[in-house]
């Protein structure tokens, strides 16, 4: 038997193990540990599974969960940027698709152009997919800093101005789950855990 | 607006999180820390993604993904069974279905119903969907043990016999992954980091 295209993908589920090692700024529920990546996209992905109702746009579950397996697989190469860095942006930059390249350039080709476009599809943030994706990536960070006594937002000095606007993403996927992340950021401020 | 339906979806969101703490004997592609149940979750839904066209039979790959990003929820209450223990049987026991009733009755009752039957499904591993997500899940330790000069193998003295009947689960997924496992298990002995 041949194992030539099954070897590229044995070598990319081999490759992506290095996101375990890749920590976030923000930390786990109720703790002082800080989320690496596979984590924080397992749970995304499952988040998604879970609130998928809530989507204004008829979705495409599965693809939805692609782009969050999927969707840090970058910083590998180009690290993580956290949300409220006030010197880089988080916009797709020549380093991520770069390491795009370079990653999912490890499957076989036909595979590697799909997932080079899922992952293209997130970033720009256009279709109902990326759009509700991208909810849940600012959802998650939310509620662990509501779970955290104000986390990352204590932490780095982050305004509640700063926070509606990063957050506000949340809208273009669910005007319910917009509502609900509304009601949690004031909530917020009225706990003494985010400053106005 | 209500967000009663809302709230039981986010306190399972919030629940789940202890997942991350669980710690498997397994440890990373070349590393010495062990894996958590949240990373292991993470890595075999991308590993079902990128391998899919492997599966013997037609599988609803959207199924298979909830399979494996939940499979192990229940091990927040009951803990984690190592493959190769020798006194706890790894099958559906009592404490997993008191666990799996208790973590996703947190949902609403339609939603908690559905992942129960979906994690029930993959325990009885009878369906094209459960025998491929169960080839995934016998799949990484493999890798991993190769990866780590002979990983768990090595440190419980696991000898070849019991490795080729416990990887065996994956011949029901996936003729061709199973073909390539047990070459990578004969490679192991030759290598002398499994013993005959």
């Amino acid at each position: 038997m041949n194992f030539e295209q099954l070897q590229k993908q044995i070598d990319f589920i081999h490759e992506i193990d290095k996101i375990k090692y890749i920590q976030r700024r923000t930390r786990l529920f109720n703790s002082d540990r800080t989320e690496n990546d596979a984590e924080h996209s397992w749970h995304l992905a499952l988040m998604a599974i879970v609130l998928s109702e809530h989507s204004d746009q008829k979705i495409d579950l599965l693809k939805v969960v692609k782009m969050l397996l999927i969707h840090d697989l970058v910083e590998i190469d180009a690290g993580d940027v956290f949300l409220y860095d006030t010197v880089v942006n988080h916009t797709n930059t020549e380093a991520e698709l770069a390491a795009a390249r370079r990653i999912f350039g490890l499957l076989p080709s036909e595979q590697a152009n799909e997932l080079i476009s899922v992952w293209e599809e997130f970033e720009a943030g256009e279709t109902a997919e990326s759009k509700f994706a991208r909810a849940m990536d600012r959802m998650e960070p939310l509620l662990q800093n509501r779970s955290n006594s104000g986390g990352t937002w204590k932490e780095f000095n982050v305004q509640y101005d700063k926070v509606v606007e990063k957050k506000s993403v949340i809208k273009h996927g669910s005007q319910v789950l917009w509502s609900y992340a509304k009601k949690l950021i004031d909530q917020s401020v009225e706990d003494g855990i985010l400053q106005k």
